[in-house]
């Protein structure tokens, strides 16, 4: 951070609507996750939760009745590692894996298309003489079985694919992935990036038999400053940092319990919300682009194979990060690509190997439908985005054939 | 977390008056800062700072007027890595600048009572061939100068040592070790965790000529969920976790900005406050129970070169933990020693380390006077202590001679 930008919000200005989309990155809460954060401030949630004294076993208490929450994903209390988002648990799982790791197993297998929090910690791990396997994906994609198959092998250590891409929002058939790893052999761990799944999609952690699932606050409208990292019990994994244990053992430091209770309320929430109307929302908005605009293409696939929240389209002749600026003007809060892809310029990773081409990749507009929106915020998303695709097609250098 | 404490909770009850004491380990939050908290929620601190769209630019600009505040210490927004408390930013300080090191200096000196995720991070080193050294104290707690400056040489890469001690208070002349280290090599990296130290004593980072610097939000009453690590332009450091980078390098993942806005908040409130308010009702509570009670020792220094809020008392022939469930029936909060080491019931290593005796240390009580507190407060509790003490003694297999 090297100045203000305090002009350049004077010069946005207000506008018309506002409408946010781009909880990929970060987004709203519900108000009810806030106010159990607030009352976890104030009432019950200060105290260390190891600590003997009334204020400690209140604070354990609502660690404790967070956590239950978590029962609907089929886990139980001890099997839960709070870290503070998925970043945090991917690295958790990852790291902290190979750190217990007392085997000659020096493989592991993840996709083309996972969050950079996967990738990177297991490209660091080259370093240390792991060879790392990305397994390629379909046009939709979807993960190759068959490649995966053949990859995981008595060298593998651990397995590493998302439930559902963050980017592009297909939903892999994970069972299949997890029995047909664990068939080749039941040693290879399974550990899943369930950030964008949680609350779009019916998790049963058990049934699934992963060993590893890492969740996050921030996606589901709770609290920042919370993530999760399911450890199912027997699971080898050593901590990335090192410190005071809490009541907890694989993250170091005291739990940061509003923002816990925050995200266990979302869950909550989510795991009643009927999703159909986020799914609705979703093709409407799909629907209403593609068949108002030329040359546009829908990254990822469609219908119930596509969480009911991600819509990624790719505009062609368009550049996706001035396309995210125009929709601004206007109140609508979009991104291209996730953040730190969209912050250097590169294109989507999950673009280029779902077989897009560089500027295919670069014309993409990614934006989630939440809780939050109605219908007419989608009619008002719908009126904006073909101007703003033509207006910056009329400036473009880049000449339509 | 295997079982709720509900009834323990009901068991316990309410009390006539509640005095938190207990801020080493978690603690209350200033208003204000829970204020800002919840206006960066729902107005401007839910987006993601690196994306470009109005809610980005917002969020951006909350980071960046938190960051600004911290000139307080002369330090500039550049120079800041929050992560999510002290802990992360010791664990990054630490094995950061280990991963960073190209030389062949393979010593880390750190003392006999630093907290223990500076000293645990720095032992796991070990495993990479480094030598920790740990620099004994005197009686008080204070570093052993010479010992230090005999330590320091071409081979050592970097030196932690804390400004004020979390358990004991004790302020260290942190400006004369780090002149003394900088004399001998000034290519050795110095690191000060200064969670306790913050809103306590006067912190110039530029004039204490630190490289690296730790902070935590709730230490200063701000929320949970961020801390922060100062390092000094220039300062070879290399990330712990990897992943998604957002407006800053060494920690990826989306910044916490609700609770970095409280924090800094926090920050301001604890600049201005009159700390003399504190010392007084420090010394009111350490001149209350050592003329009440016989058979007590104050651990840490007395006076100006303590920390202005800690209070740290052996009660002989008392059980530290037992004492912290008495007090709390009485809604009395306070700890024996920090969190890990009270759980795990091993004597704490700071007070060994100053000489106390096993069951000296084992008699320990903690507790933190802060800007909550009033004269009442103190009053209360200087009714109860010696109670307590008396009765616990009174059930003591331990005799007193």
């Amino acid at each position: 951070m090297v100045r203000s930008v305090k002009g350049l919000i004077e010069l946005h200005g207000d506008t018309e609507r506002e409408v946010y989309l781009d909880s990929e990155n970060s987004g709203l809460i519900f108000p009810e996750a806030l106010e159990e954060l607030v009352k976890a401030y104030s009432v019950a949630g200060y105290g260390h939760p190891s600590i003997t004294h009334k204020a400690g076993w209140e604070s354990y208490e609502t660690l404790y009745q967070a956590s239950e929450k978590f029962s609907i994903l089929n886990t139980s209390p001890v099997e839960l590692v709070y870290t503070h988002g998925a970043t945090e648990a991917n690295n958790l799982a990852i790291l902290g894996s190979a750190k217990a790791n007392k085997t000659d197993r020096r493989k592991i297998i993840t996709s083309s298309i996972e969050h950079l929090s996967v990738i990177f910690p297991a490209e660091k791990l080259q370093e240390q003489g792991f060879k790392i396997v990305k397994i390629p994906v379909d046009g939709e994609g979807f993960v190759n079985q068959d490649q995966l198959e053949n990859e995981a092998d008595s060298h593998t250590l651990l397995v590493s694919v998302g439930a559902v891409n963050h980017e592009i929002g297909v939903i892999q058939d994970l069972k299949g992935l997890v029995e047909n790893v664990k068939d080749r052999d039941s040693s290879i761990l399974f550990h899943t990036d369930m950030a964008d799944a949680l609350g779009r999609i019916r998790i049963n952690l058990k049934e699934l038999n992963v060993d590893l699932a890492s969740f996050s606050s921030h996606k589901v409208y709770g609290p920042k400053g919370a993530g999760l990292l399911y450890v199912k019990e027997g699971t080898n994994l050593e901590p990335v940092i090192h410190g005071q244990l809490s009541s907890q053992k694989l993250w170091p430091g005291v739990e940061n319990i509003p923002s816990i209770a925050g995200f266990a309320k979302a869950v909550e929430i989510m795991d009643k919300l009927d999703k159909t109307k986020l799914t609705k929302l979703r093709d409407k908005l799909i629907d209403g682009v593609t068949s108002q605009v030329e040359d546009v293409m829908l990254n990822g696939p469609k219908g119930s194979r596509r969480a009911p929240d991600n819509v990624n389209l790719s505009f062609l002749y368009v550049e996706g990060e001035a396309l995210t600026v125009e929709l601004s003007m206007n109140g609508i809060y979009a991104s291209s690509g996730s953040a730190c892809t969209s912050r250097v310029l590169q294109p989507s990773h999950v673009l280029l190997a779902i077989g897009r081409k560089y500027e295919e990749a670069h014309g993409s507009l990614l934006m989630k439908v939440t809780p939050f929106h109605s219908e007419e915020d989608i009619d008002y998303v719908l009126r904006h985005i073909p101007q703003g695709v033509a207006r910056l097609r009329s400036l473009s250098p880049i000449k339509r054939r």
